[in-house]
């Protein structure tokens, strides 16, 4: 398999030209590091995922983990990619000196696993999930679970999972009664059970060690009462020995797709005997947990970008070869001609990256407000940080719900060739399904939205986001091919800030329970006129390009698509937030004049 | 598996309440079947499907067919499934007396259709395509050909297949170049490869029947030089004897979902001895087909409705007994509560019923017609001609493309078991994949319907439409709950209307390439205003059905659900309508303006 899964021209184009150049702190927000040396960054990204990544793209798939033994085996591949990765500092990258890391922006981290996850999205989960563990325990642990956990963690040899749901605690985490006793010496023991944990057990490491919530014994009901633990799959005795830890491995689930990674249900204590390591202070947890799973969500949106960026390069090598039919208005010739050639499936093909560029741009944005945030003083900071808090939800779920769409319309490219295992569009279709689901279903993301982001610092993080886009929309009325856009986009937002108004008024009328019904709706709103703007961006940048007289041709044609992308967009997608928008403001949702009893 | 995967009931009232009242030709339609008759067939269907059908559901996608020693072996109760309903007559029920059948109507064949597909779809299509072909050869073949092929067909001896595509020539027949050389003895001996032959050879029958498409030799090039075979996987030699027909399967396709049944390529003539038998005239198979392609592409629209109520049916019951989280009205409540009171998880419910029960309307109403047609005097024939005509890509494509989206909630429904295969959401989201490709595909459908049937007998056939929905408005305008839809529905109606008008000015001005580049959305907003129609039909019966005083409690919900999805369809999903046609109205479609240079 050498087909191409990506364009690297076109993620350095988003990343520099479209999304780093905002307020004049690039250089701070990648640490000094310039163009080039990121481009050989990304290009050595490239480079193994062209090499170890992509070549079992289907063998993972094929060959999916199974419990043996109490063991969970995966791809024997797995073991040389988590090495290599922590050999050559991928998992260390965004790490301090300390842990021989580079401080490497967000950005570019997120950059390169959109590069891993195209070639291969279940091989590049196993060390995004190692990098997380290591974070929490690097910004919440105390020194000694820092030096125990955080370098074999970065070095490959462990792995890390978060561990937060329960058989009968899924989205509902204050509902969780896995349990942790304090001991004498410190530890807890712990004893509970765990399901849906990623990598939650697989004999490509030396160990797992779990970020795990537990309610300890006589702490406040609900979600107050819970806390951060290290659990690891073995544990050192006083001797220095590696023992077992008395997690064990229950099932290893068989799913629709994302074949490639094992997840698990994992039980604890069955022996009693299964220590936990407290991260932080007590009842923190959930607290601790979510400031890394703001960072998981962007992370799924982007596994869910590179997944829809695989499919439609699949689509696109296809259409460009395959021969079928002619021209309509070329019925009399003999040959007949590539089917991009006809105007469906060149629609289909401009569907597709609409979405996957689109939700790319935009998770790049998130990313680059994570730099800032970084680097910049307090008082510059808290914009950035609420317009992230704000744009989370949208760019974990825009990704995955049209990521649905996108990967659906590569199969239709292919047509009956793409319903069949010959190709790979098939396995990016189930591979995507699981983006809605895992880190919070878009339903939650949908009350996240609705419910706390927007009314974040009394609204005001909606007027900020307004200013940003109206940066975008001034640049864009100037300039003669975009200003009708702008002007749409413009229109766009207004929908944004109305239907807020319109739901506000609900929410004081009627309740919280009819506020949030449609807040899934509201959120797919939202994500076109957020992506609608990414496209305006990525437009400007594009016409500027083009109106330079050195541009080569090859380039042209780059600038010339990204413009047609957008008009695509403006005339296609965008008018779809106008519809949502009557939808959701009628008043009362259909939902809540119906019962359990209505359905069957 | 005991769980439900339709409501029989539900079917029931659509066929006999909302569809076979139309016209007072009822009895007529229904070869003078009278209801309890009619539902007798249903039960029986019904019942073979929970004990046959559905138990093996997910085994026959889990064992798919494979290719060995030259033959498909599938799963072992394909043979007694095929010889049940070859000996209870199931096959041969739509046939005449003359071949043991009960001249049984197109809409009770397709009703039972959707029972059996809803058990398990892939179980359901060996025994639909014996059918198919035996049509075939009942309508057009010689009584020697009837005599020695339609027998063991119905009897579910033998299969019979479809062979039209071939590797060079899917969606564009006319390219076809599989070759047929006539003989002296009247045969004709075939070469040539066919691709993507559902059943195109297995192990549960005695014999395959292909009714194939081939080319004669000196024939003309194109569509009009292509004539319809039959062509035996054995045939029988001079001493009644058995023999090898010269077909070899060559593969037999690994594929996302449908597993169960399967999808073969085949070579014919590599030993230059595959015997082939005329059906008809020579030149006429492309015609003969299409007669047979209108029936089998409403089977996949029926598949696909199918599909996507037994996946509603599994959501359903996951939410009632799932319990997680607390309504948001309640948060101090100690128990959580069923899911299905969430307000998201009912909106996601209330869309599977209108897409999947709005399909099931859809499909029946078009069968309906067909019974009409075939029962009425010629004079009277003509309409119901035309609006099958019309509708048929539409009962194709909506269940199919909104199919796609309906399973996808049904996984949602159930979180992060959805995506496991402990459940059987994720294989129906598989199985529904190959209904926008099979039979045609949407973007075929979508020129079929703007650029043909739209415009059959000078475009009178939307005047026809018009008038069949006007009379459900005009009575849903006197019902006060329903008013406000009917005149939302009158309104989508002209929508149609204008930009069919629109486009034709398209076509005036820039061709028929600019007047089709949209055909997909076009076929797409028809849909939603059909289906609305279909949905406003259920709900005024509901309204009559609840005014009567008799009611009892059960059918008091059951028809207050009717009322509930057919608002949430008005508003929720038809707005999508006028969204559409605002989109292919804008005088130039995007695709149009972009090359094949600017995709990279």
């Amino acid at each position: 398999m050498a087909e191409q899964f990506l364009n690297i021209k076109n993620l350095k184009f988003i990343l520099h030209d479209v999304i780093a150049t905002d307020d004049g702190h690039r250089e701070a927000a990648f640490a000094g590091k310039n163009r080039k040396t990121i481009d050989m960054v990304l290009d050595a990204a490239y480079d193994f995922a062209k090499k170890e990544l992509h070549p079992i793209f289907e063998e993972m798939d094929r060959n999916q983990p199974e419990l043996k033994d109490g063991i969970v085996k995966v791809h024997p591949k797995v073991k040389n990619i988590m090495r290599t990765l922590g050999r050559d500092g991928w998992i260390a990258a965004g790490f301090s000196e300390e842990w021989d890391g580079e401080n490497m922006p967000a950005s570019i981290i997120h950059a390169c696993s959109y590069i891993f996850a195209a070639a291969n999205y279940s091989g590049s989960v196993y060390a995004g999930l190692s990098m997380g563990a290591a974070k929490l325990i690097d910004s919440f642990g105390d020194m000694a679970l820092k030096q125990e956990y955080i370098p074999k963690l970065l070095s490959g040899e462990w792995q890390g999972t978060m561990a937060l749901t329960e058989p009968e605690a899924g989205t509902s985490l204050s509902d969780m009664t896995t349990e942790a006793v304090s001991q004498d010496n410190g530890s807890y023991r712990v004893k509970g059970q765990k399901i849906f944990i990623s990598a939650g057990d697989h004999d490509a490491v030396d160990n797992v060690i779990h970020l795990m919530l537990a309610r300890i014994k006589g702490a406040p009901a609900g979600v107050r009462g819970i806390s951060l633990f290290v659990v690891p799959k073995l544990r050192q005795d006083v001797s220095g020995t590696f023992v077992s830890n008395d997690v064990t491995v229950t099932q290893v689930f068989h799913k629709l797709g994302y074949r490639g990674a094992p997840i698990t249900e994992l039980s604890m204590g069955d022996k009693d005997d299964c220590h936990a390591f407290l991260v932080g202070e007590v009842n923190m947890g959930l607290k601790y947990m979510f400031q890394m799973m703001n960072g998981a969500r962007l992370e799924v949106g982007m596994g869910a970008a590179a997944i829809s960026t695989a499919a439609y390069h699949a689509a696109l090598n296809y259409t460009k070869s395959r021969k079928q039919g002619r021209r309509i208005t070329d019925k009399g010739s003999a040959n007949p001609v590539s089917i991009i050639e006809h105007a469906d499936v060149k629609r289909m093909l401009l569907f597709q990256r609409a979405v996957s560029e689109g939700s790319l741009a935009l998770i790049l944005q998130c990313s680059y407000y994570e730099d800032l945030i970084t680097i910049l003083p307090k008082e510059e900071r808290e914009d950035y940080h609420f317009l992230l808090e704000l744009l989370t939800p949208v760019a974990k779920t825009y990704p995955a719900e049209m990521g649905i769409l996108s990967t659906s319309q590569s199969i239709q490219c292919f047509g009956g060739y793409g319903y069949c295992e010959d190709f790979p569009v098939e396995q990016h279709f189930r591979d995507m399904r699981i983006h809605t689901i895992h880190e919070g279903t878009t339903g939650i993301q949908g009350m996240d939205l609705l419910g706390r982001k927007v009314v974040m610092n009394n609204g005001k993080v909606l007027t900020l986001l307004g200013e940003k886009i109206g940066e975008t929309i001034a640049v864009g009325k100037k300039v003669s091919e975009l200003s009708e856009m702008a002007f749409s986009l413009e229109q766009a937002f207004t929908l944004i800030a109305s239907s807020t108004e319109a739901l506000g008024a609900v929410a004081m009328e009627k309740g919280a329970e009819a506020f949030l019904a449609d807040a899934t709706l509201y959120l797919e709103m939202f994500g076109h006129v957020v992506i609608a703007w990414q496209w305006l961006k990525q437009a400007v940048v594009a016409t500027e390009k083009l109106s330079s007289e050195k541009i080569k041709k090859m380039d042209k044609a780059f600038f010339e698509g990204k413009l047609s992308v957008c008009q695509y967009f403006y005339r296609y997608e965008l008018p779809k937030a106008s519809t949502i928008a009557g939808i959701i403001t009628q008043g009362t949702a259909t939902a809540l004049s119906v019962e359990a009893v209505h359905f069957s």
